[in-house]
């Protein structure tokens, strides 16, 4: 009997909600590398968040008609609805090119230390310069958009809204402006990982919480650390075992474009991992479809670690706690061309 | 004095809102004619309208995983923020194809007798079959469509609440009967027109009724009349006299590949005109962007009436006051892709 009584103790210890004494320590743990994501964007400081110029940047994101061909807006490649990418490998623009690397998600991208894989863009405004006049996406001109925009009265009374008292103010300048105020709304707080690490035990399960224990342990936090799980700093891909062709294809050397210097080949910026479990396909190269898959990729390329396969996939569970509630976005109803608007050209 | 009493009277005369009898009789006139538009869709009973089915319907008008290469949705050339068309010539679709007909508006489609330039589909269920499958548009099948849906529980559980107690709910038939729900919800009460067509006197100018007044004396809206100013019947382009063939390709010759009759050569859907200000370039080849051009078109073409240029501009006026109340949608939230949901396929 008595051995049945222990029996049942030691059952009924194992279906409680998780002890308190194991959260908190392991919470601590976490506390030390990770941070809640904030409600909003608006306490970076460089970036104004007036109604006027939120407004006029959804209005720009989601505008077709800064595409040379008159086809993509910034939400082709970034959708909202799909995680803030576009689930392709990698993106189609103009002329159905292929563009060289995997769309990265927009959601939240105002928290990472610059944009681009390669972190090329400063901030959110200098990325969006980049897409516009890029020959494989929407390949158009600085002037052109400019010419477009001050053709559209509607964008003629946003644009002076939203950057009151200047004299002239639908520049280039202003248009990226105004969409980097936009997408600093496009965050997604209250992941079932946020709600934990604030103190709501209940809300991982037993894997996700044998998942996050395992990322730190192992060492994945490292690099995938901060507010965003990654997107501070730099790193090789292919740190310990260099991966395939297919998932680092040798043409595509990183960072090394941007600083020139040969300690940068192969690095890139580490992937922010908000929403991961909802932004497939991964890597720059997007040809990894399976989060299982990556995080196997991961695990022997940047630590050298043959992850067993139930600490893979305690490690998907937890990541599946990062997915936060997805920013409800109204579509903006756009200016009315006239007949001043620039054509589209598709050629 | 006396003359300068009677010239300020007529210019007070001028000046005061139309005058109330002038408007009556114009009004009894215009009532004959036209209809004001309803303020929901819901009046038409083959349609189901419950939230669930709506919903659904939205999700996948959204949805660019419905074509083969990952990037259109209906949304791409029937984009609600810019009144329900794409904004270009002919459409761009699968591997940078252009289509052959300038894409319709969806706002107010519902109300039309039949879908497509040439009416080929009896109803906005019929024609969301079209696009999906066209090699040049999405160029994707009915199973790939129902396989990538039923790859992702979002859609699972919403196809379940919108088709209640149907064993299979996720068809190709059931897909198009929601996208429908959504379209018939995509409609612009309350433009200028209908204010008054209801009693309001003040909110058309003086032009306004002229061209209203011309429009309907010139013989206009002997085809574009109804809730939709047109999109009711069927009328050969170039009745009295064949525009050049920019605007009426030879090789397009409308209806007639529909019934195969020689009666309907180069016979199209007469155009509806609600939104027509927002939705350049204007008739089925799309070649015209100006609606003043389009408009001196129309009366040669149609009524072998050389229309003066102010009988133009007051008609154009008039066609203004059409643009109603844009819906506001908030973009939706899209299922999350698995391992089962094909992958994109740009080739």
């Amino acid at each position: 009997m008595r051995r049945y009584f222990t029996s049942t103790a030691a059952v009924l210890a194992l279906m409680a909600a998780p002890a308190l004494a194991d959260d908190t320590a392991l919470r601590e743990q976490a506390k030390e590398v990770f941070e809640v994501i904030p409600l909003s964007g608006a306490d970076i400081d460089t970036i104004v968040m007036t109604r006027d110029r939120i407004d006029l940047g959804a209005m720009l994101f989601f505008d077709p008609r800064i595409s040379a061909s008159g086809i993509f807006s910034c939400q082709s490649c970034h959708n909202v609805g799909i995680g803030g990418v576009d689930g392709l490998e990698t993106s189609i623009g103009h002329g159905w090119q292929k563009g060289p690397r995997n769309a990265p998600t927009v959601l939240n991208a105002v928290f990472n230390i610059a944009q681009f894989w390669d972190g090329r863009a400063p901030d959110l405004a200098a990325q969006a310069k980049g897409p516009v006049q890029a020959g494989v996406e929407m390949n158009n001109t600085p002037d052109q958009v400019t010419a477009t925009l001050k053709s559209m009265d509607g964008y003629v009374t946003a644009f002076a809204a939203a950057f009151p008292g200047e004299p002239d103010p639908i520049t280039f300048d202003n248009f990226a402006r105004a969409i980097e105020s936009f997408e600093a709304t496009l965050i997604t707080p209250n992941a079932r990982f946020d709600q934990w690490l604030m103190g709501a035990d209940g809300v991982l399960t037993e894997q996700e919480k044998r998942g996050l224990a395992v990322f730190m342990d192992q060492g994945c936090s490292s690099c995938h650390a901060g507010v965003n799980f990654g997107g501070q700093e730099y790193y090789p891909f292919g740190l310990i075992e260099r991966p395939g062709g297919a998932v680092l294809p040798e043409g595509d050397r990183g960072r090394f474009a941007v600083t020139e210097t040969a300690d940068d080949e192969y690095v890139f910026r580490a992937a922010p991992l908000r929403n991961i479990a909802i932004t497939a396909p991964y890597f720059h190269s997007g040809v990894v479809w399976d989060l299982r898959e990556a995080v196997q990729i991961m695990g022997t390329s940047q630590l050298g670690a043959d992850l067993s396969d139930t600490d893979v996939d305690d490690i998907v569970a937890f990541l599946g706690t990062l997915t936060g509630e997805q920013p409800e976005v109204v579509h903006p109803i756009l200016p009315v061309r006239t007949n001043a608007t620039p054509k589209p050209n598709a050629m």
